[in-house]
């Protein structure tokens, strides 16, 4: 643990953020988002979804450039591999939600990181959706993350770091918790 | 609805998928899998996640390639745009996985596929996020997917195949059912 003359500066603008925060207090319908994606089927198991506009702060909103993802199975499923799979995207989305929290608590709480990285787990067992065995569920048994951190903290704080990160995560609360999902066909 | 003389042809090798399940159920070791992902902050709410190798059929595994994606908040929140928001990864994950499923599903069915897209959208009240509201949740208070399937079917029948994929669709389990995430600091 060491001190720095200059100040911490994590690239996240807290003061933004507080100030959007008594902007929402004020006026909640602009608190109210809606965000999107579109998917394409291309062949097989391979589809390329992109993500561009959402809704925001009462307007619509776009992002500063349409962002694409291919998706598909392994090899091993008798698949061409042309993406990550769709659970390794639901991985990707829980890693960068409770990376950037971190950043945001840590710039918050003053203090600097100078290193965060995370490896994320998730165990499967397959009978599920290849419909062996109905006892066993489709998506993941458990998540495991693990985070290595280098800052200007101590260990105690590192933790309360990330603690207060998943207690502020959308994506930890979307997989933790249930969230309803309506399915239609047009 | 039309027939055709050509064999149906969706891309998908249900042979080989049913041959799995066989496997599988012989082996049922073979069926666990580790599906892996790992994080590296960028800066602010930016981070970079790689998705390369996994477990399952008994040894390690490898993707074609390694596939790398950026993710950040908007600029409305103060940040650099530079790349899609963790939530809107959990919507690719859902839309990906789902739409693998239709593509599965039809070839057993033997259904011809002829365009498939989808429309996903989450609403959020980011009160959640940013702690105004304790009683408000983090995450989405629910996700509405729309299709647009053209395929040589009845309507009844595009139909079952969407509920038929949703049935064995992991990211739908993990999104609807809670999961649970161990996380750590090293």
């Amino acid at each position: 643990m060491s001190t720095t003359d200059t100040p911490v500066d994590n690239g996240v603008n807290v003061a933004a953020l507080l100030g959007a925060r008594e902007a929402f207090t004020a006026a909640p319908e602009a608190a109210q988002f809606k965000w999107r994606a579109n998917c394409t089927w291309r062949k097989g198991t391979h589809s390329s979804s992109t993500v561009d506009r959402f809704f925001g702060l009462g307007e619509e909103q776009q992002h500063r450039q349409t962002y694409t993802f291919d998706a598909d199975h392994p090899e091993i499923f008798a698949s061409e591999d042309n993406g990550a799979t769709p659970v390794e995207f639901v991985l990707v989305a829980l890693a960068s939600c409770l990376t950037a929290g971190v950043a945001a608590v840590a710039q918050n709480r003053e203090i600097q990181l100078r290193s965060v990285s995370a490896t994320l787990e998730g165990d499967m067992d397959v009978s599920g959706i290849l419909g062996i065995d109905s006892d066993i569920r489709n998506g993941f048994s458990g998540i495991k993350v693990t985070y290595d951190i280098d800052a200007d903290a101590s260990p105690d704080d590192i933790k309360a770091l990330v603690a207060q990160s998943q207690k502020r995560s959308a994506v930890y609360d979307i997989i933790t918790n249930p969230t309803n999902v309506t399915v239609e066909v047009r």
